[in-house]
């Protein structure tokens, strides 16, 4: 049993902070077992009590989309179209990824990375290569951070360097999903194809098998842009869309699905959407890097489907779940503005709860400090940010709209603390 | 005569970085009198190098928009409306600068902030309070850094507090203008009505006048936003539109004039300005979370309109112009988007070009290494970035899209190295 004390944020509902100046949080075997405003309703008199004084203790950051292996690209060729940049960037980039020491130094790099700006757990896309993957999986073992990790599933329309048969690519899947069976674990495969595009139908449908074998969850792409949608309609014409065809091959919702971006999904869509508990993957950088559009996110919210937050590295440019809270909230703005003001902007703890909580709700009990839920927290030191000028909430606001990794002094993932040394960064 | 060496980065014109890897450029008496890829081309062959190794070399930003009596409130109410923002937070915010030391306290915080990010050059609202604006002014000057300083006029639709009449907004406005007069130093006054709402008649045309008779730069807040628009054809219903106002009153280019936003700028608008010189301050990040719209910027420059980048502190909640040009860039690919790929989106040269020379060239010569400019310059260390694995431009890229402070090591203004201890954030 620990406890901490600190002025605790947290999100139990959509649109309201959960405050406790100078509050106190339980934590037993990595799980929240009681927060309080005092140490006596706390009930736990004998516990020792572990004090960060006049800092922040709020839940760790969710990301719900990330390339792992599109991070040595991160903030380049962001003046390209998404074309050029597929051909010429990414894919190349990933096929580097079939050396598994270069995979290796790279993924290290990029879990370096999340654990400075306070993820803690993380959805992400490796790419093709098994060897690769395993690796990707083991480090964020060895790191202490929670990750469902993919190893990418393609078979058309992609380079022949990041093509793999169906049996292979099923192979390699099962491979990883008995070396990571534990349902408990931190660590944990995603089925991933890539999008529909670069799947044929086999692929498609094997993918679904796993997935419902394993009860392993899913990830992909979904509605990021129009012509991509068009031609997801030629790909598969006995759909009744985008979403209905991964809904066909068991890759909806038949077990926990996160699909990112989002932006241009229908009525019907976001209905399927809902009826399966699909959960939107929303990526505002990116969506704004790649002239994707802006997602409807009001609507989803309004519609009872679930978002979370991604950084979509390296369409996105930035790492940071706080950053995309600011630009979820300011995209909302463009909605509230075209709109006329029908469509209500995010408010701060509507951005922060996504973050937190529901994105974290694709790890299990994550993102609160509910009773129950894993202890996933940042301890945030904003001394430079005039802390004694503003509230506790007005200081949150400052540190999500102007902090940095800087502010971030302690990183806990399921009860344990979580300390990367710098090599990590070689 | 001084001589620097490093990878030198800038723009001479729109589309186009220059790039010097192990350049060289001279600066004498605070301007740049060569740059050249070898030490021999330069021309100076027994002048002293000081060595900046690895390390970029880039024009210090320029911000033309911000709000530094409004320092205190950035990154807090992100969630309000504009009306309660201004009544709750702003103006009582800016009434505090009645008390000098409480200015001098947050200018101080303001101007370090500025340093940090790498701006050396700055366009500045201060309030209506002179002798708060003086002490701004005398802080600019003891830091090294340019700015023009604006007392802020308002004689109407404002509190109390900070309604001044005509005949003391322009005696303050006169001390000002007497008490820096060199037309040639670095810290200037600038005539600042705030916005037509909240300024009379009387009020603009003595703006107009003092800016002519000191010939005094003008800045204001232009076609911010519809209601704003509609408000100014109440207000002003012999004028042909809310520029063609400012322009009766002789505060329209007829002295240089900067015009924050321009987001409703219309066709017979956008002509006035381009036939008055009128530069436009575009601040995106201000603009979304207000919930104003997007800027046509490309349709600014294509029309022969010059863009800066204004950080529009505290609407907008980022005081870093690499920051701006991010945002200017994702703001011109949604229109991009929408527009069907019709209208081309900003390349990361002409952003930094806007942040640079067309921003600079509010102040003088500013924001190139071309001859004759003054030596405004940044030392960007990126050794944390990975610099080794990128051509020189993907390094500035790099930095612009994920830098941050930490990557400024050296900043110079007119020539000289600006240090600014810590103190100045107490």
């Amino acid at each position: 049993m620990k406890v901490y004390k600190a002025h605790i944020v947290f999100t139990k509902e959509r649109q309201r902070f959960e405050v406790l100046e100078n509050g106190y949080v339980a934590v037993d075997n990595g799980r929240v077992c009681a927060v309080a405003a005092d140490l006596q309703s706390l009930g736990c008199p004998d516990a020792e009590v572990t004090d960060f004084g006049n800092r922040l203790l709020i839940p760790a950051m969710n990301d719900v989309h990330v390339h792992a292996a599109q991070y040595h690209n991160q903030g380049i060729a962001m003046d390209l179209e998404l074309l050029p940049w597929l051909d010429n960037y990414t894919f190349p980039e990933e096929s580097k990824f079939s050396d598994v020491d270069y995979a290796e130094r790279i993924y290290r790099r990029f879990i370096h990375h999340l654990w400075r700006v306070g993820t803690m757990r993380a959805t992400v896309f490796a790419t093709i290569h098994t060897a690769g993957t395993r690796r990707l999986m083991e480090l964020f073992g060895e790191a202490g951070m929670g990750a469902l990790v993919g190893k990418v599933a393609m078979d058309r329309n992609s380079p022949a360097t990041l093509s793999e048969p169906v049996g292979k690519a099923i192979e390699g899947m099962q491979q990883l999903a008995e070396a990571f069976a534990d349902p408990d674990g931190l660590v944990r495969p995603i089925v991933t194809p890539r999008f529909i595009p670069t799947c044929t139908p086999d692929m498609l449908r094997a993918c679904g098998e796993i997935a419902r074998r394993y009860h392993l969850p899913v990830q992909s792409h979904l509605s990021e842009n129009l012509s991509e949608v068009a031609l997801v309609r030629e790909l598969e014409p006995e759909s009744r869309g985008y979403g209905d065809a991964y809904n066909r091959y068991g890759l909806f919702g038949q077990t926990p699905t996160v699909m990112a971006h989002c932006v241009w999904s229908d009525a019907s869509e976001r209905a399927l959407m809902r009826q399966n508990g699909v959960m939107v993957a929303h990526c505002p950088t990116s969506n704004l890097n790649v002239s994707s559009g802006m997602a409807p996110v009001r609507t989803f919210l309004d519609e009872g489907i679930a978002v979370g937050l991604g950084s979509d590295i390296s369409g996105g440019h930035d790492l940071s779940i706080f950053r995309m809270m600011v630009y979820a909230i300011q995209v909302s703005k463009m909605h509230y503005q075209r709109s006329d003001h029908a469509m209500a902007f995010l408010s701060l703890a509507e951005a922060f709860w996504m973050a937190t909580k529901v994105g974290g709700s694709f790890f299990g009990k994550v993102g609160s400090f509910e009773q129950g839920y894993d202890f996933d927290a940042l301890v945030i030191d904003d001394h430079d940010l005039y802390p004694d000028d503003y509230s506790i909430l007005q200081r949150l606001e400052r540190f999500i709209y102007l902090g940095d990794d800087r502010q971030i002094v302690h990183r806990f993932c399921r009860g344990r603390e979580v300390v990367l040394p710098d090599q990590w960064r070689a």
